[in-house]
């Protein structure tokens, strides 16, 4: 199996954007990716696959082809949805193609346009990720969902709301520094646990907004790295994982058990362990799955989350900062760039290109990213050259 | 690269199952494919890719993990879709997972309800596939765009309404014999010739239906085929193609470029050359898609299908088989299952089970399957042991 390597990596800012389209938010993301891998042009791409869930009432099928045609390429493009680890999942295909000798050069990337949607369009769109006959269908929304989870998390655990709000002063303490981030403004304690409540436990600052945007990676063969000059960052490893769809049919409520085994699968792969990794990237939807994601990721135990948080581990200047993007709380989560998004996060930082929110001497970095609320899970592993 | 092989497969009969859920269908496709391929049971499975264009208002959001938590699988679950092609992408992206050496066996399948929507409910729904502003916002279905593809057609070579219908009845003489036939009835040329204008030339008998179904194959790496007893067919080639999706801003109307792209990339891949096919089952969603995929894959010159047609070269006694399913006319044409329903068919033939319809000595087999009027396109080559 040859390596694959992510060469170039470009996004859009999120954010609420009506006067662009999907195209438009794609060909942007496309253009930088492609320009931050000068070495190559969009003719040395073999294929592209493109994730996005799409049904907001733009083009629904093909909506694959549909992106690609417009950025001008004539390339097998195969659209994959797993609700919000769509284009996360969309890397893992580019890798597995690249791996398989079919390709040398894969276009991964994804894109949403959410904010045109009406208040109860918006709620009704993005339900239809959540199981369908005892979740979506008696209305239960994915704020819902989560706050299930949180609820559980703060009875089975020393945690309370502040220990959920930490997850979001941090997020979007860092989000404050990225110019591509939705919500780019700091907030405090006391804004965060005392917000108006949108699902119990949950608070407004404890829940990502919706946004339009669009992200892209150039996956390349080493091949193709040993032929020119790249900044690139290693695959070291990729694991995916499925699970029940609603919430209701699993076993626990206070982890993600698709986040356990996609990274499970991803830290074997790469023959690497959780205190390997230096940096990362994870889904934060809603503040609790910030607390979950450091469990089902290794990097705490179980009930350990709100400690690292009090702390300060995660934070930029910690021993492992987490989204140092802003994450989705606080850089946006248009569901089908987001997977991809974080990618592009990594692979900046991996080649120093971040600026104010560089992190210094990151050499293994993880991107988590869960589809509804966990029924389905993919983990990135990237590695540095340094 | 090491070599993918279909070991197992299975599907749905095609039609209309009020009794039925998509998970209900997918289910009895998996017990067939697993049963097909008794030396491997659900355990063996690392990963699966599922097809389905899926907005009729069922499980939108994760429907792939949706069917395979309803069978009991724990894996790694993509969902695909390019329209009318998800599944076909699917096979191809099981090869893939395949190939890279991150999986050993690979299940890859389809599935789509489309008979519980009312008249202009399956107008619309299937009108998601084509071009959104300018054919399905202005009410151009599917068989108007197939009716101007046909209309050039005819205008264009030495070819009437006779020669389309002459594919209508093969395939319906073909899906008199398979049980698993939607439209399992012979037709006449009267009655297909003769038959209600649906859009003009396109008469009833031109058109495929709308049917329910579900298709499901077991994708293997050669070490897996090694190990153990398989009735195994080799995927010698596969290559997919995209284009733009508006059949009116492409530059001709008499040919589906993307087929010929697609079929260029599985013979180069196959090392292999049209007149090496000894089966094909092709995407005849309408009589004209069946003429132009003959050209398209290099049976037979331009505007030489007719003949190919009339001389009867591709009845089942014929050089070349083609459809011996029935086709999507006879058949049935439930989207996201038809790709994978087409392996399906020819893995059977491959393999000896294929009944009352099978064709003797068949070593290349061709699988044809387009994503709307021919924004997507994928062919796949297996190779029998004969």
């Amino acid at each position: 199996m040859r390596d694959a390597y992510i060469v170039g990596a470009g996004q859009t800012a999120f954010g609420s954007f009506p006067e662009e389209s999907y195209r438009s938010l794609f060909a942007t993301a496309f253009d930088r990716a492609m320009a931050s891998a000068d070495a190559l042009s969009p003719e040395d791409i073999d294929e592209a696959v493109v994730g996005t869930l799409g049904v907001g009432g733009r083009q629904i099928g093909l909506s694959g082809p549909a992106v690609t045609e417009h950025v001008g390429l004539s390339v097998p493009t195969t659209r994959v949805e797993n609700a919000c680890a769509a284009s996360g999942y969309a890397v893992r295909n580019a890798v597995q193609a690249v791996k398989s000798g079919m390709a040398d050069v894969v276009l991964a990337g994804g894109y949403e346009v959410m904010t045109d949607a009406s208040g109860d369009a918006t709620k009704y769109w993005l339900g239809v990720s959540g199981e369908t006959e005892w979740e979506r269908l008696t209305g239960t929304t994915f704020a819902g969902t989560y706050a299930q989870m949180a609820d559980a998390y703060l009875h089975e655990y020393d945690a309370t709301v502040d220990d959920l709000s930490r997850a979001a002063v941090k997020n979007h303490a860092n989000g404050a520094k990225n110019p591509h981030a939705h919500l780019a403004f700091e907030c405090s304690l006391e804004d965060a646990s005392e917000g108006t409540v949108v699902a119990d436990p949950l608070t407004l600052y404890h829940c990502c907004p919706t946004s339009d945007g669009a992200a892209a990676v150039v996956v390349a063969s080493e091949d193709v790295v040993d032929d020119a000059d790249f900044d690139a960052a290693r695959v070291a490893g990729v694991g995916a994982a499925s699970d029940r769809v609603g919430l209701f049919e699993r076993d626990t409520y206070t982890s993600i058990p698709a986040s356990e085994r996609a990274a499970e699968a991803a830290y074997e792969m790469a023959d690497r362990n959780p205190g390997d990794v230096d940096l990362a990237e994870v889904h934060d939807c809603f503040a609790i799955a910030e607390l979950l994601a450091y469990e089902d990721l290794g990097f705490c135990g179980r009930g350990e989350a709100p400690e690292l948080l009090r702390e300060g581990a995660t934070d930029p200047d910690g021993d492992l900062p987490v989204n140092v993007s802003g994450g989705l709380k606080s850089k946006g989560h248009p569901i089908g760039a987001t997977g991809a998004g974080q990618v592009v996060e990594l692979w900046k930082q991996l080649t120093g290109r971040a600026g104010d929110r560089q992190v210094a001497d990151a050499n293994l970095a993880l991107a988590h990213n869960v589809g509804g609320s966990g029924g389905a899970a993919v983990v990135t592993l990237l590695e540095g050259d340094q």
